[in-house]
Parts: structure tokens; sequence; C-alpha cells
């Protein structure tokens, strides 16, 4: 049994503490968060806490707090010499005050608070400073179903990067999609199925191959006629520089395209 | 039974082919390409024809080749006063020569030569130049399993337009994610639970509910982070001009980043 204490109360520390729940090799002991009212809900099902000096014993302590409050939290906790790790893409382990074991235990999901996960679904990567702590995380990774992924902080925060692009800047992608019929009265669920194609097709191939459309095949014309019918000037900037990215990716003769 | 003639060999064409092959109400009596060595393979299965004059009588005529030649093709056909209908997403219904009777039957997926579809939950757009011909078309779409909507000119082009946002340039965001990710020798695969996730997300909330990350969060200093891990200029630029976007959508004030 790998006994936790969770620090914070965002999506990622709401949706840990579920899939903790759910696991039989995991206890959640205690659930700590700066203003109580956030957690209180759940004060039926877990010990809750706003005082850092009322923490309990754990084998891990996980701070899901926002990237800022990270290392200061850290320093506050009133212990040391225990395993202490953060959950966030973008902040350095060494971030951690080193007065505990420090680690990192990152999924790479996007995490809403109405969204259910399939948390088995999630890769975790893992990071530790001192390797003996490795496997207790990986452990704790495999206790909710996930596959434990060791990297290090430079992967994470490249991984980071990665998943920006793909999620955050891919969602807005879907969100101008959704202006975009909107402005003629177009049902964005029509556009459901080719997204979810999209999605899995990457699955099969390489994005690379994967590339389809006007701009792979280098039709100047369908380019044109979108790019006149294309009312945004924030769209019409997006769609130039991604429809000249996908030619420079596919190698081909990529003179600026021109609005008429 | 709807008889069907089907006019191209492209990726649209063969998918085509393969969901009416598996209709119980299509029969293909007919595949015609100006080139008979791209569908000599399916000779055993369909009377194959790279001669306009040797067209067999259909109900209707699927003309699935590029949209630069559609319209010539449309008007080299030998007949007349038969249905004729075109599958692109951008060119409008009215390129087809009036001398038959006109439509677009447009299937709005992603179709790569490699990938198999689940043809029943591609939406099919319709549209006819007269009214009695929108029943054989539903109807057309339906024996393949799928949901037609009835659409405008317009409309489609519109759609075609969104199309190209969430599924070519999102292709490309995934594209560039692999990029990025082989940069620090990470395994690409790691993001696809993420990229899965990310689709499947806005079939439960709008696109807008569903944004996270740095830019939704206005977090300037992984914003900055960032920026300064993007090896390529060209991710740079894509990167700040998304992550402006995603500013304007929630109403954050948007100062431009800069790279240090």
């Amino acid at each position: 049994m790998i006994s936790v204490v969770l620090l914070g109360a965002g999506n990622v520390a709401t949706h840990l503490y579920k899939a903790f729940l759910k696991s039989e090799t995991v206890s959640v002991v205690q659930w700590y968060n700066r203003t109580r009212a956030s957690i209180s809900s759940y004060a039926n099902d877990v010990d809750i806490t706003d005082s850092l000096d009322e923490l309990k014993e754990a084998d891990i302590y996980i701070i899901a707090v926002s990237d800022d409050s990270i290392s200061q939290l850290s320093s506050d906790l009133p212990f040391s010499n225990r395993m202490v790790v953060h959950t966030s893409g973008s902040v350095a382990m060494h971030d951690l005050d080193k007065k505990n074991k420090i680690g990192v235990f990152y999924p790479l999901q996007t995490f809403s608070k109405t969204a259910e996960i399939e948390f088995s679904e999630v890769p975790i990567c893992v990071e530790v400073y001192e390797k003996e702590n490795l496997t207790l995380l990986k452990d704790l990774a495999k206790a909710v179903g996930c596959k434990p992924h060791k990297i290090t902080t430079e992967q994470r925060q490249t991984l980071h990067l990665a998943a920006v692009f793909v999620n955050n800047f891919t969602n807005q992608l879907y969100r101008i999609g959704h202006e975009i019929c909107e402005t003629k009265n177009i049902e964005f669920k029509i556009l459901h199925p080719l997204i979810e194609e999209t999605a899995k097709k990457i699955q099969q191939m390489s994005p690379y191959m994967a590339q389809t459309g006007p701009a792979k095949r280098n039709d100047k014309k369908t380019i044109k006629r979108q790019l006149k019918l294309i009312e945004k000037e924030e769209h019409e900037a997006i769609y130039k520089l991604l429809a000249a990215s996908i030619k420079k990716t596919h190698n081909l003769t990529s003179r600026p395209v021109t609005k008429k």
C-alpha cells in the first residue's frame, strides 16, 4: 500500500484524487489545500486540512498547485527527508526544496473540472533526484493503471511544449472551426467525426504521412478561394502561417499567398 | 437498389467504392478512370473502363476527381438528363455541366489511401439543383449508413474551410509536436492519449470551455520559458500566433510576448 498526501485542489489534484480512490494499492491519507472550502465536499471520504502543521505522515507528498506556488510550498513543508513530488510539466525538479527527497510525477493529459478521464490511458512522466526513489514513483503510476515513463527535466519540458501544440493549440483550431461554422449557421457537431478521425489516424501513421488537403496538394486555387471566404483577420493570419508550414514540411514551393 | 457509376481513382473514390460494396442497396455498375491502371486491381469485382463513351447507364454518376478536373469531366460526359454529382468540398455545384441533373455528395472526412474508415460515421453533405433529386442523394447516403445533411454551396464551402482548420492544420500541429519530441529523443507515441482526449473532449463541451494551458491561464512565465525552448523560427511564429489567439478568445490582455 502506498500512502499519499495530496496538496492542492485544482484539476490535476482532483483527477489524481479520484484515480487514487479507485486504486486498491494507494491510500490518500490526507488532502491539504490552502483554503478548506475548495475540498470540503470530500471531507466525508478523506481527512482534509488547510494547515501544513497538521500534515500526516505518508510515503509520498504530491504537490499539485499552480506552477508559481510549487517552490514556496515545498519550502514551507514542516518536515524533511520525505518523498515530495510536483505534477507540473514545466517546473524544474530542482525548484523543490531539497530538504526532502524530490521528484516529479507529471500526468501527460488535459484535465478539466467536468470531463471524466480514463486514467489508465494517461502516460505518467516520472523523474527523481535520487535513483532509489524511482521505483516508488513508478509503482504509484502503475497503482492507478498508468504507464510510467522515466524522463529528464529537459525531456519533460520539451514534452510539455509539444503538448501545448497538440492540445491547447489544436483546441484553439477547433474553436476557430466552431466560430467559422457559426457564421453560416452550421452545427459544429458535423465536424466531430472528422476531428475524431484526424486524431485517430496518427496512431496508425505519422502526422507527416497523414496530411491531406489544399496546402498539402499545393492547390493554389482552393487556398485563394478559402482566404477570400475568411472573415476575421486573425483567422487569415493563422490560415496563411499553417498552410505555409504544411508546404514547407512537404517541400512545396511556398510563394506567399495573397488575398484579393 | 441504387445503381452508381464512379468516376475517378483518388482516395475519395476508393473509399466510396469500398463503402458501396458493403451496402446491400447500392450497386456499382462501373468504375471509370482516365488511366485504367489505377483501378485495374478491382477489375475482378467491378466493370472498369477508361473510355467515357463506354459508360453504362446508372441512377447516379459520382465524379470524384481533383477539383480542377470536375468541370471539364462533367462537360465531357456523352449523355444528358442523368444525375451527376461531384464530391468536392469547395467546387461550386454550378461548375457541373447543366445538360445533366446536378448535385453534390460531399463526404466530410479525411481519406488516406491506407487508413480504413468507419464510413457510417461520416456526415454526407448533399446539395441538388432541382429539389426532386434530393431524396435520391439522401437515400444514397443512408445506403452506406451515413447521415445526410442538406446544405447550401456557401455552407459547404464554409464547412470545408472549417475542416481545413480542424483537420489539416491540426494535423500539422501534430507534425510539429512530433518534430519537437524528436529533438529530445522522446517517442511521439507518449502524446497519443493526450491527442485523443483533446479530440474527444469537445464532444462533451465546446472548444471554448475545453481550453486549458499556459495561454488560457495567461501564465507569462511558462510562455516565456517555452518560447526559449523552441528551436525553429517557424514553430515560434506559430506558438506566438496561436497563444495570442487563445488569449483573445478568452479576453486576456495580450501584450506581445517577446523571446529573450
